[in-house]
């Protein structure tokens, strides 16, 4: 696999995954959407079907990692050299950034719509202005990054370890009974469906990011847009899924190297 | 793949499509309807498995286009002769428009009752003729084309190229993890499963056309249909489910060829 | 295949689709159980993995038709001998009486409850006896068979025409994309995905029947199980659910002869 | 298979088996969570892929049993020697403990939250002791153990011999189709799946344990566990869900050698 193949793959296809992740989060949140209020269920299948599409483009030509955490359970595990981890985390950090901008730009009237007081309609999009603070600015940064619904880092870290370990040890244990040539088209739609089963099952308290380019490239994101009202980027919290699912991609690594490795 | 082949696959195809998709937005729609107001996640589901059963029914006939986004995409990638380009969009069309045609006859009760004032029994079927105007005919059109939440065209073209290219550049990665063969079965899986990402995640702003045929089809049929009431086929808007959708592949084609292919 | 094997196959698998089918009705319409009121969603997944679940056991015995739309497809297209329909049909309306029975056995608590005025308390299933008319009784022949929206016996024929068109069309295609041995698991998977199409896309006005034993076979144990307050069997309608996919199995396999057949 | 791939893949399996399974049982049910009240279809599918994950995990390693049901019919089947069973069944309750801990630990906000009365913060997780009795204890329960919506000890195990029946059967004939070399990636997607359909369709009435592992394992750490205000933990029900899916088993595996077998 080239330097070229790694970086095309990583950026397109984890672009795709944070645009479709975020897009849903977006679909359910904002008013003038066709998707709001459809839920969890809604949310945990986005996601889910987000990591097939961008797994499945990403598979033949990068191997779709798309997730530091990926990387590093692959490179403990030997499946990816460790001469590649670096590429890999900026491909998969410069992809979510530009997913996360993609979700800004798909849903443009829906942000304008959401952050504006008295919100604004459809006509005015090109004319109006922001005029007044927004009741309501916090689902913003939800579109972006991940927040614990009882905030103690401890805890939360705990959760984004245990959900971590889950994803990890089912993409390790893949190379046991899949022909070895990477995810493939069935091996992307098992771990869209793993992932589905961690969101559906252990996102409730926070979120599952399980990804650090997840939720740190779509934090700058948020920082960065000159979005009125948009509210904290929540920076205090952004390490806890960034180290969270670090440590539970490493525990997951430690225990197929020691228990199931052939 | 002859002539005839492309035809048989693109019209029985494409008609099955449109018939299930817009088959299920009549579905939640309609209040006479055992699905009624069942959700967006119905919805997105219900476009998904449209694109599998149509896709799955096509693909070793024709290659299951379905959409001419998908043939462009196609065409410019290299899968797909140029030649047959317009055979395949004119099939394409006549699918779409005997797909609409096949939603309206699949709920003929119910766009009775909908569109008749007062709202006509089941037993009056055959004797009841609409005599006023009805108060919702908005719905109708809903059934057949999409239509933006927030009315702004160029920020909805955005959002449809968006959409569209991550259905496209998804399509063309596939010969490279596939055995080439066309779509096959889990093929025809995998696309209706980026289909319903794109249906949760990126739907909301304007309901995800990300197909010509899909939009502009179903629009004829509107406007023919001697519907009592039926509203506007709103045709100001119609050329932007046609144009979003083809930039969308065209980027898509380009970036693979650039990028992607082997 | 022997007869012992398409006996075997078509009894045990048309009883689990139609004990998994009647029990997903069950499950969202009597008030003592988990999923009250879980909502159409449920209920198209519902049948949709029944017919997953159903196929999947009989594929490898008996080819897994489960439904005599579904065989008299497969005898016109020629897959299937017209000497081994008789045994086709009779299996598959023994096997959906027999999964009717179970529902009754996996409910039998809640259909006590549901016909019971006033309601009997779990304490009380072995003592109490039904005193006095239920107001609802209706929902109980819902468990069994399908009823439409808006009676309208031409209308509710050409929905189910329609809608077993599109599944037996899907079935047919199969052929030409598979590996030519049955289902298998991979279409077993897609046949049910089909099947939550069309209970998501076309089940509106009718309720989907597609399957003359799945209607059938039930409104017979309807009619003779001693429930009290279980209300009409509805005969005058069951014809419909009977002819109508006949009908569209005919016509699926008349267009796979003609326009699909290799 | 080495004892020690058994040992491995039963107790990671199981342990994800009940981690992601009773994980959604406590999304849905506690307030803090952000998939609270998200209904029944999120239950039913949460187990679903919960299997899929588990089976995934460890069909390369032990062959996934995961539960003593599934060990007791292929057992009877032949697939599985009798002298392996002890182990099997010893490995999968050990997983079940593990999984019911990590929900406990995945959850440990919530549980707090909940128990609590007043609830406490998230600012209080460290300093806040509970001091009341909760309100509410019953559902702490539900998230480790199953229990019949309308208790009636016969009853209910009808239900769950029914329900286990369903899956056995369908476990047992993979065989027939599959190549033979244990459930794979798509043995484990259909497994998965007609879980889900048991779920939805068979679930009301008790629950669906269909596995004596998954109810008795975490109904042992729900009785050990140092919760305040965890309320009973139903013993006097536990014997119904493990011998309801050990007799259901039997009846399949006597199905399947009599009916089934080559």
């Amino acid at each position: 696999m080239s330097s070229t193949d790694i970086f095309v793959g990583e950026v397109v296809g984890t672009a795709v995954l944070i645009l479709l992740g975020g897009g849903v989060v977006a679909a359910v949140t904002f008013k003038r959407s066709k998707a709001y209020e459809a839920g969890w269920v809604a949310v945990a299948f986005g996601w889910g079907m987000a990591v097939l599409s961008g797994a499945y483009i990403a598979t033949g030509v990068s191997g779709a990692h798309l997730n530091p955490a990926v990387t590093l359970g692959l490179a403990i595990e030997g499946g990816t050299a460790w001469s590649d981890v670096p590429l890999y985390l900026f491909s998969e950090m410069l992809g979510a950034i530009i997913g996360a901008v993609l979700v800004w730009l798909t849903y443009y009237g829906q942000f304008r719509y959401h952050l504006t007081t008295p919100p604004i309609t459809g006509d005015e999009l090109d004319h109006g202005s922001p005029t007044a603070a927004s009741n309501e600015p916090g689902p913003v940064l939800g579109v972006f990054s991940t927040a614990p619904e009882i905030p103690h880092k401890l805890q939360n870290l705990v959760t984004e370890i245990i959900a971590t370990f889950v994803l990890i040890i089912a993409i390790l244990t893949q190379g046991l009974n899949d022909d070895g040539n990477g995810l493939g088209p069935l091996g992307a739609l098992i771990t869209a469906l793993v992932v589905l089963a961690i969101g559906l099952s252990l996102g409730g308290p926070t979120g599952y990011a399980i990804n650090p380019a997840r939720d740190l490239g779509p934090r700058i994101v948020h920082a960065l847009l000159p979005l009125p009202n948009k509210g904290s980027s929540d920076w205090q919290y952004a390490w806890v899924p960034v180290v969270g699912p670090l440590i539970g991609a490493a525990l997951a690594g430690g225990l197929y190297n020691l228990a199931f490795a052939p």
